[in-house]
């Protein structure tokens, strides 16, 4: 796997990388190969338009977006590239979320985005790490091992249950 | 008043026309010159990238933008233009359009869009005639007309209360 | 740009100004001629009836009004004048601001209220800046610069992924 | 019981009509004497206005307001009287009348409004009754009467669980 | 005005009491003699039977009460007397009280619950004056005064606004 | 198993029965005996207090309540009794049922409801029929038929994707 | 009783702990013997199964199972026997829980889960003493003391209100 | 491309098909080979186990999941496979496909699910075509000529608006 990025990690503002940060860790944990940025549909509509146009012939496979309120940013995104676009709800005050999520999720037929829970990036990253599987059998064999060290965990919690 | 439009009334499908005729509707009583155009953010995102980018040097000086579900348009030509515009959330058949309210009005600081309530596509038309009349008397006049027989009519009403 | 005031900012309650301070903010960073006032829908009515009344005589263009909860201040102005009116949904502590969301968008046919999202009073300034803008190039202008600095501080903040 | 108006039943609208009717059944089946009247809060305010400041000196002891949407009626009128005001919030499209229920129970501390169930308008008629029933012990009876009929039909209602 | 407790505010548990206790401060500030008590519908409910039952000829013209969750203290107690009932619904930390409310105001046609904003008991002590006042002029005159002052101070708070 | 009712089917209103009745039709199929009755928390409460205290005595060992609303049934009964008493949530028109589901589910620490999805009344029967199996082996074994024959069904509904 | 466990305490994760150890301190007050464990659908879907498959003939009588967000575990524990399933929803940080109460309440028809209230594991418990007490009149006059104790502790609590 | 299915699309009933047969058109205008089957998380849990275990030994490469209510199918899919998991939310009548969204995209850490909108199959097939596009350039170009196709018919549609 060569360190060419391709997942890349984008975010509306760095107010939510404390929530887009687990994502990249899982894609650390992988050794999959990614770039993160700042890219803001409304504050930076070209750059947005841009990275979306341009991602898959720069190498690109799967975007993974974050966006909180009013959150265009990954449904802009996957209107502007065939890749798949994994869209992370962020939370908010307000609301806890939940436009978050509805903005990202209730896209209308013809372009799709992979919704993740609120705020659960970590999903996320794995949600493409999945995808980069399906044709990457060392990385199913690490996926089958992060989930038998999930399974592996999880048992040993009960211990905790005092 | 000249018939180069100046409000620019678009959609994200043409299924929203039911919805957003009545915007038009109101500025043909208004006398206020318009256009109106389908514009899918998703679809066409280069399209309303341009409607945007374009839209006060084209001569208009609002829009009114309406769309449904994970509703995009409205945001994202606020973020391609500086002129006012005006968000509005078409009705759902899944969440009953709070969806579509949600992903217009939840725009994050910087980028405003004037929402009005699910459905009612007139009064993003009055919103638009509202501030076109800070500058046009003659337009405020109108509106103090269409608010006197708004007055006319509701009293009338009390008769059919049997 | 005279100083005599062409936005009033008004809210239901001083416990409302922590909020709306971001929209005069707003007004000061443009130059916009302001006034603000609490005005109460609810325990001063009348003041609330004769403020909408004379507001366009008094030479005011836009009315940005916050209030939460049953938040009936924005329409309520919005019915005693024809000048646009811009709705701030103030946060609640029992349902986060829904329900002033609610009580500030779903104006019925005939009133409208350019509702801006909970809490977030900087767009119902930035929103009336862009009304103002509609006849006023020098203001566009501002925006355009406003526009860009975002952008700027925008792209400048993936350095901030760390 | 002199057939001066003692109870206001009054509505944004005429197509509020067939919710708030029941409103007047009760108010029929009780003897109790009413008036009713279509009074828009933003579409004729001072009518409003007027409605609620001479409502206790026109000798009126309860007003039921009826509204729907961004439901401001119910409020406006418990600010311009001290008398007791029932809302009745009127079931809508969109959002099914959480918006009404919204707008007219989440009153702010100083200006109560007495809110029933989405649509049940005959519960309004009820509570004006119960509490004109405070000082009317012939009222009273009348209400137990009720009462009773209503466990009477309740139980008959087992024969038809077949 | 006698000292014989003529308002019952009851709550489901000692719980409650923070947010009830406005209630009883604005019926100190009136005037009105009142009682208060825990009755709780589910684990007394013998006691709130009674408590209903015998509300009226002990005396009592209106009942307040407050309750969280499926709060069904307002609506039993509606059922068992004829006289006003005023609901609270007290604010839950997981769904805000919202549970509250609509357990409390969504009552089925016959037994209406006279319901104010979640959490705002001070509006249900309000309210019962308002119901007081219906025959009792003197004590319209303290609403007249309070909504004075209630208005002269909202008038100050300008202000504040710095 | 003798034919003295030991699960007791009640509802709020008859208008409840075309839900409720799937309750029964489960306890036909296992042979369970039931009786029926409509019982309102709200109009007749003292046969509902008296329902509930006396259920055990009577030979009862389920309670299965259903209401709409503001359902108090389910949890006024469960402070009755201590048998398990099991909610059924029935739909409403404005809210859909979330709050009859709120009213039933959200009950109090010390008085619970099983309460089960909004109008599935079926699954009040089976549910009811599991608590009976806990001590009744043969009716386990009539379970685990069911079961299989729901599993076969649905294999069989392969077949119907056409 | 013997201290062979007859119910099942199991919870996705022990961050549920605090949460459900609620329920395990009601089962210790009335004797009852049980087994608490950390089960995790989704990351042990196969020790869940034999959970599920394996609980009757281990004596279980009922399950108590606790999960937040897309909680699955106390459906999927139903799926797997057909001994009754109290499942109790996990507050959320996003939602309030009101994702774990609907994944958890919602469930299609054949498979039913009896659910109590958010984060009310104690009712849980209560519940699952409920049914125990069906065939167990030791368990039942516990539970009678219980009530009584329940009602004495609440009309104390009136002292408190000051 | 051979004819062997390398997606499978499977939901909880067949009156989830009408739903999920616009995923199987997607995929049939795209010529990837599918296989679809009634799979019930709750009435058949091993048939799913197994779905989910062999999936990726049988050939597939991505699995689409719709289900409705406390919809468990999809997350307990990527519980027992590491291959992307694409769940479709159902709507329902009672909450309108609410419960579904959270039941099916508010996963815990460690298990994701690829969530599209509430009943729109038609993009759970085209998410998976992106997915497959990832390594497939064949198939990314018939993205593109259906985006472009998309475009074309999106700025037809301007000629409806009449």
């Amino acid at each position: 796997m060569s360190s060419k990025p391709i997942v890349g990690v984008v975010m509306g503002s760095d107010s939510d990388w404390p929530t887009m940060k687990e994502a990249t860790e899982i894609l650390d944990h992988f050794g999959v190969p990614y770039e993160k940025q700042v890219v803001s549909a409304h504050r930076t509509p070209d750059v947005m338009a841009e990275y979306g146009s341009l991602a898959r012939e720069r190498g690109l496979k799967v975007i993974i977006a974050g966006a909180g309120g009013a959150a265009h940013l990954p449904g802009m995104l996957a209107a502007y590239t065939t890749l798949p676009v994994i869209g992370v709800p962020v939370k908010t005050t307000a609301l806890g979320g939940l436009d978050s999520l509805y903005s990202i999720v209730q896209m209308p037929n013809g372009v799709p985005v992979a919704t993740v829970a609120i705020g659960k990036a970590r999903n996320a990253g794995l949600l493409s790490v999945r995808m980069l599987s399906m044709n990457d059998s060392a990385l199913a064999d690490k996926l089958d091992d992060y989930h038998l060290s999930m399974a592996d965990e999880s048992i040993e919690k009960t211990k905790n249950l005092k």
